[in-house]
């Protein structure tokens, strides 16, 4: 199956996956020689960095999601397939997907990242992870649904393992999580159960190392771990998770913790699909690139953002975040035109353009180049910058309008807990069957 | 199970459901010296006149559904509790609910609603309602897939099928959700779809009378007729559906259509719980009460909305819309203070604000007092109408916002196909096996 395009005798590019990566290389081709097949499973792009927000009831899934056929809708020379691929077969150029195969003579993997659990079953099967819109939803719903049992139930140590609420992983992503949902519990649902007593809530964020956000400056981690204790989240250090079967995590060190959520920030590595690649892998399932992002033995083939490694300058390995994703994606783009036009390849050099974390209203942490903010300024710069990225005026404008009245009113927009999930009974929290 | 504020010998008034009845019965009771637990099974009201632009992408989840916790931040003598009632014991004046037991002084059931599928049970199986938020995402999710599966597809006649949309129904439901597909279709999915031809697409709406919308004068039913054959929708009258397998409609006449999509707008009924009361129903399952509202018998019990049966002056049954439960509620809740104050209860009278349907962009008809609108004036004062009775000034301004750009942008906000949903393939569509 070929698209319509390739009738022109034009080559045929295809993109697997529509995320940051994707995205900034199909745009980059708009105006190539080329016809190009996008594939993504899912008919949208998504902004993961607000994925937290989803989660914490803040926007909702629409906000951080846009149609992909929108985004494409006037760039002529690509189509997109909503498909999974589920290998891809580099000697002959093809691959297959749950719409049959599809051959290239260009290909851009760009299939981005899931939730490494490093082998814990447990936690694996009973934890949320939080990488796409599949996981951020259930945890609002999960959340809300907690508080509606908590405030019917009068045994104590039952409502303490309701209300107590265990984020793992230290980074960018774990901080903003367990910073939202202590908001969440303190600034909102405390007025929306206005009969219960939620101060004996915990809000727990576990770190295996002895840091925070180890990719920033140690000042700005430091910053992070006092803001979050002011936010009434507890931050544990040197606590590595060994278990978790939904109502208790166990520490490696002993400590056990009753809880019914425990949120999975501490690590992520390639889809599974470079797994078909057949080829030489670094740590976290990623595939060894050459410099110009291409695959060795497959000058064809560029693999770029979360499942591709390649190592900067100091030889540290480049993080999997989303600006090394875009500057990748646009440099693939500019290599595969410089192949079409018979020109050497180009070496990629990453830019850091700096990273930030919110830590909750008013808080946030900061590092651009030469400059460490945290604070009501880092805030700021945070919602500014996060604001623009979104894709589409319409999501920034609504996005705008559930923050600033968060903001103002101490309120959440999007409490609702979706129809599908089953009405549960004191008795069976009691007797611990849900 | 009492709520804490009954300790103060106060009566305990139960509301049974969070819709357009209940809600203003629980507001009308605000000052009074009661203890109110209101009680539904989804933790948010629901604005169900825009449910159909949920299922057609047209706003978000969030923007029909409002917390009821945040509803009733203010209102110091209720409790809401997330529940379903599973059984009303007159007798004993006490609730069976998924919480346990709950007592009650004064009972008022609200519980609306629920799609009446007349007994076709392939048609209940395989058919969507419109009724509630479960209802609308996956309708959603369903039409905008058929279209991406429809892309993917050569063989005419499977194409067919996909793109063929069948409503039964010729009220407003059926009438709203007819012309909304059809604008999804041509003025949203053509864009989408640059290289498809979707011109063959066919969206029909049965009705198994010689008229639409048969509350409304003659003229105004013809007028809907007409913009909805504008539209592109035709509309089929004697129509009667006999059986629905997922794949054909089958009507009673003999005729067979191939599609994948019934949507079922032709009846309601009183939600199941009423069956628990064992008490005479009318047509629809409803309970026939007294004009005050009371349960023969059981003058501590009201029933009101979609539940309760009764009929106005010229011996026609009240219909089951919104502003009767609206307005009973508020009666009923008045009764109730009357009871409380040892003084007689009032006869219940229905004032008819008027009815309208949208039939899509610019369309709609409106029949208020000697009033009889349609086209752009009618279409106005539906969008002005429904605006001011959404919940809540953000849902108000979203929803105004998504609109807006829609109207202006010819485009639709929340084209979202939710991440649970299977991928598909075109070997199984050839071989009808999804």
């Amino acid at each position: 199956m070929t698209p319509k395009t390739s009738k022109q005798n034009l080559k045929h590019v295809v993109i697997v996956g529509g995320g940051f990566g994707g995205l900034r290389a199909a745009r980059r081709l708009a105006k190539a020689p080329v016809c190009i097949t996008l594939i993504d499973r899912n008919n949208y792009h998504l902004f993961q960095p607000l994925l937290y927000q989803v989660a914490t009831a803040g926007v909702s899934p629409t906000d951080v999601a846009y149609p992909l056929r929108s985004i494409f809708r006037r760039q002529k020379n690509l189509v997109y397939q909503m498909a999974e691929v589920t290998r891809v077969d580099l000697n002959n150029r093809r691959l297959e997907t749950t719409n049959g195969s599809l051959d290239y003579d260009y290909l851009i993997l760009a299939v981005g990242g899931e939730t490494n659990y490093f082998g814990l079953e447990s936690v694996a099967v009973n934890a949320f992870g939080l990488k796409g819109l599949e996981d951020a939803s259930p945890i609002r719903d999960h959340l809300l649904h907690l508080f509606e049992r908590a405030a019917l139930v009068n045994d104590p140590l039952i409502r303490q393992a309701l209300l107590t609420f265990v984020v793992v992983g230290g980074g960018p992503t774990g901080v903003e999580m367990a910073g939202a949902i202590s908001e969440l519990i303190r600034l909102v649902l405390t007025k929306d159960f206005p009969n219960q007593d939620f101060s004996h809530s915990r809000v727990l964020l576990l770190e295996a190392t002895d840091r925070l956000l180890a990719a920033m400056p140690a000042g700005l981690g430091q910053a992070t771990q006092k803001a979050l204790k002011k936010k009434g989240v507890e931050v544990r250090f040197g606590a590595a998770v060994g278990s978790f079967d939904g109502r208790t995590v166990n520490l490696s060190g002993g400590e056990a913790i009753s809880t019914h959520t425990l949120i999975w920030a501490a690590g992520v590595r390639s889809a599974a699909l470079v797994d078909t690649l057949g080829l030489p892998q670094a740590a976290q399932r990623r595939v060894r690139v050459e410099p110009t992002l291409q695959l060795p033995g497959h000058p064809e083939v560029y693999v770029i953002g979360d499942a591709a490694y390649l190592e900067d300058e100091n030889k540290a390995p480049l993080p999997m975040v989303a600006p090394v994703a875009m500057q990748q994606g646009e440099h693939a783009a500019d290599n595969l035109v410089q192949a079409l036009n018979e020109q050497p390849q180009i070496s990629f050099h990453y830019h850091d353009p700096g990273t930030m974390a919110t830590i909750g209203r008013n808080q946030a942490v900061a590092w651009i180049g030469p400059l460490q903010l945290h604070g009501f300024l880092a805030w700021v710069t945070w919602l500014v910058v996060h604001i623009f990225q979104l894709i589409g005026f319409r999501n920034r404008l609504l996005v705008l309008i559930n923050w600033a009245w968060d903001y103002f009113f101490y309120d959440r927009a999007v409490r609702l807990i979706s129809p599908t999930e089953p009405t549960f009974s004191p008795q069976k929290i009691e007797q611990g069957q849900f």
